[in-house]
């Protein structure tokens, strides 16, 4: 396991707890198993398995070049990160070069994976998906593996499926967020967090992102705590990139994505723009005598 | 309990087995257990509670007035219907008149509820929702009685409350139907069905309604049965209609509604527009002779 | 002229330089020409033709009630101000008791208009049209009659084409404020005023509220005087209803409007849940350790 | 003029009737005025300045690289495509690696261009921008030269306010479009096309697309003729890229967008998962029997 962020850690955990031995690195000393890369691959018996969990991106992609030198054919890698799936052809085709086996698996679960099981969407070959089934085994959640574990397609579908899921989520947090501000939009519902509690079994709208809005308005019931900035991670973008390419329409996940973007301005341009041609409307004269409020009520009609 | 369609007959049904003596009143004879609301009432000893559970608008408000007339002091009428929640207050008054209590109560489930239970939001007086707890206990799922059972305020709050959860409902099944096409829309994901079924422990999207569409892909893999045009219930629309009165920006449940909207228009006006204007660019002349191939291709440069 | 507000006083100039005789009534004493309502209506010799410049809602409606009790048989009225249409059928209704005519009129063209002549929707009977037209002909445009006035329909045409005409309108204004904030959020465009003002002739986006854009970036650059928060009027959220009651989809309009919405909360309900949601993905330990950045920056996955 | 479809042939006109010497090429025999691009160049002296007006993507790619090695130092030129802004830097920088300059010039006004003026917005070197300006000034419209052309910024600038330009125009489009379909959608409205003709002067939302639809309207009323299967072309979905990308929040022009994809669906994979979720919530017995519409017609109370 090469990475023990939050998810890794959770991970490493987890496969423990089944009873898999699972050597961990990370650069932190006080996680780490082992000092190195070198000495993670030299600790393993060959044929090796090794869970790739560290950022999206370059770190990611560095990570898959440095094991292309240090693992040996029939070795097997499973990146499991929250990386475009464009990134899995060549890492796949990179390792391949090597005789290295390659998986793409989108993780689904958070912090609360570590005691629940993780959802996992595969990519790759069957060869490899039957290979490391004992691992997806130790990670999914409990019950039938079908329901916590697909084989999505070959390499790429993996995160392609978490890309889309993670879209998905967006505009499910998103939804649950619109009603609770309407609701604590009238004073006619008395106590929001028991009315979004009450939904928790039964309806139809009931789901674990509810389950966990409960849980944060249990703890802070007006959500003052919070700050209405909210940052977006490169899924949701990514969703929206390949809705584009595929002419699919999106108006949800999109309405989502934006929401947020909207969320961190400090200023809008766009909306100043609105404001400045309002203010046109008006000519030069900004400064309206206010009128008095007479029987008639004869003032100051502005029509557009 | 007057209404016994899906959902009057399956509470029907609930109530009696958690013992509760229930008499029903239907119009059609094969599902009724009396002839009329004049025998509904006779048969039952005051103070009496009658749930009404008929369709929303002037079905409702009609057997609300019949039961004003028929139903004496200390009787209490619990209206659970998907009324519209500024029909409450007039009901609550017109019984309030005569004495008789009034109850608000948004029911969700489906016909899923008969077993699951029922989820509950109640609007009126404490004294109201009291007595009526045996029967809100009866129909709501098992387990803590906050996680499917609230009051949410005043009369009126619980069908406002079941508006503003129906408009969530709404985003929450566009989310997942736009991620569903997106999945669709890619050679990459092999097994659409497979993949959101791996969704159905342990990810962040999990919810009963992702159950439900993976039951429906079960059934279905294309939902090639289906048609794509879907009709909405007043209360998407009510929900669209409080937010802006309260100046609430709802882009994603609007999004969903206007889906919807364009779902079932078997031509759309505003579209044929954008296609005028489209036409209109390239002036009176629009049959563009088709021009050869050449090495530097350069023909055809439309640019607006 | 009753109403000598922008618009009113804007019109009775407007019309006495076309050499009609206009005598105005305002509550403010520094540009009414009569001291009160049965002044107005003693000043004029009947058959008089009214013109409301009010502002919508109650003082309208209010004006519209005083008029029918000081005006007399084959008098008419023109209501002209941002009046809902659902308004005009009951205050025609009101006067036709007493023998006065009614029309609607929708006014557009701001303070621009006195000087560019104002665009007129109008609805009511065709004899009332005929009768009115000589001021209609001097409040539009110079040009074609039909360029810059139009009988909409019966009672409530005019207002109801005056709404729409605003819904669009938001949508136009819009379009063009998120283009403007597109440029501005590139380094490439290097003087956004220019780009927008070279749009004024030629291209397919020019227009009046493209020249007002371009006036203002005159005058400020960076719009660094305005504040992003924009108001709206009834006219847009009129539109958006009645799109819901009629089922037709106007998911730019919405979005134009929502838009307004969002830019006048000091701190948004829906975003706070968002980032509720996020933080409990995190679980109960929200203070993460800074990792270090090593070779592979293997630390800190977050993958949901 | 490299080129000769409906633009560049009209842009070809138009700078002969400026006074202008041009040679035309196009693959086709009937419009070029030479035989290949060779030709083009052996019959200007140079130093030439030749204006690309070939489709986007490889077409005007490939016109570049056959120009690289066709031209001399000191040539320059002209790329006025719908080309993605992205592929300018590449096209300049092979260029100048012979000495050849480079501008990209973003070209505004379809087919009407060549009686009216072209809107014109350039990237690159000052000194391609002066030597270029009687090209510029004989295509764009008569008046200020600011107002129809300007200097967006380094190369690359004219293409990337091209594209914000279309994106603008897709929201510009489709607002007068959802407004065109409510007036439709009212009886209240007796003669659509008179409403939108009577806001061509002196109305806010008068402009050059609302004369388009006017003209449109007047030559079809109901708009009959035309499907409403709405191609959309590259810069909508480079807008919104570039606006991912840069976390601009573009509700409008997004939505407009999507209006197009959704138009061109012959089924929705999305609304058909929406219909099957509604279609679960009734569980697997979806026949209904008719209820009889009673006095209290209390039967068939769906509830979700």
């Amino acid at each position: 396991m090469i990475g023990l962020g939050r998810m890794g850690a959770g991970m490493r955990e987890r496969l423990r707890a089944a009873g898999h031995e699972v050597i961990g690195y990370d650069p932190r000393p006080e996680v780490t198993d082992v000092d190195s890369l070198t000495a993670l691959a030299a600790a393993l018996a060959p044929p090796r398995t090794v869970w790739v969990m560290v950022p999206a991106g370059e770190p990611t992609r560095a990570t898959v070049r440095a094991l292309a030198d240090l693992l040996t054919p029939d070795d097997l890698v499973i990146e499991g990160g929250n990386s475009r799936y464009t990134d899995d052809v060549p890492n796949a085709e990179l390792l391949a070069g090597k005789g290295i086996g390659y998986l793409d698996v989108g993780v689904s679960g958070g912090v609360w994976g570590r005691d629940n099981g993780y959802g996992l969407m595969a990519g790759g070959a069957l060869e490899h998906i039957h290979r490391a089934m004992p691992i997806f085994d130790a990670l999914r959640p409990a019950g039938p593996r079908e329901q916590g574990f697909a084989h999505a397609g070959p390499v790429g579908a993996g995160h392609f499926a978490k890309m889309v899921h993670n879209g998905i989520e967006y505009g499910l947090m998103q939804a649950y967020a619109e009603g609770y501000e309407l609701l604590t939009a009238t004073e006619l519902i008395t106590d929001v967090p028991a009315v979004m509690r009450a939904w928790s079994r039964g309806t139809v709208v009931r789901s674990w992102l509810l389950d966990l809005l409960v849980r944060a308005l249990h703890e802070d019931p007006g959500l003052a705590a919070l700050t209405d900035h909210v940052d977006d991670s490169g899924e949701g973008r990514w969703t929206l990139e390949e809705a584009i390419t595929r002419a699919v329409p999106l108006p949800v996940i999109s309405a989502a994505l934006f929401a947020r973007f909207t969320s961190r301005q400090e200023s809008s341009p766009a909306m100043r723009a609105v404001a400045a041609l309002r203010h046109q409307f008006g000519g030069h004269a900004v400064q309206h005598a206010a009128g008095p409020t007479g029987a008639a009520d004869a003032s100051a009609c502005r029509t557009s």
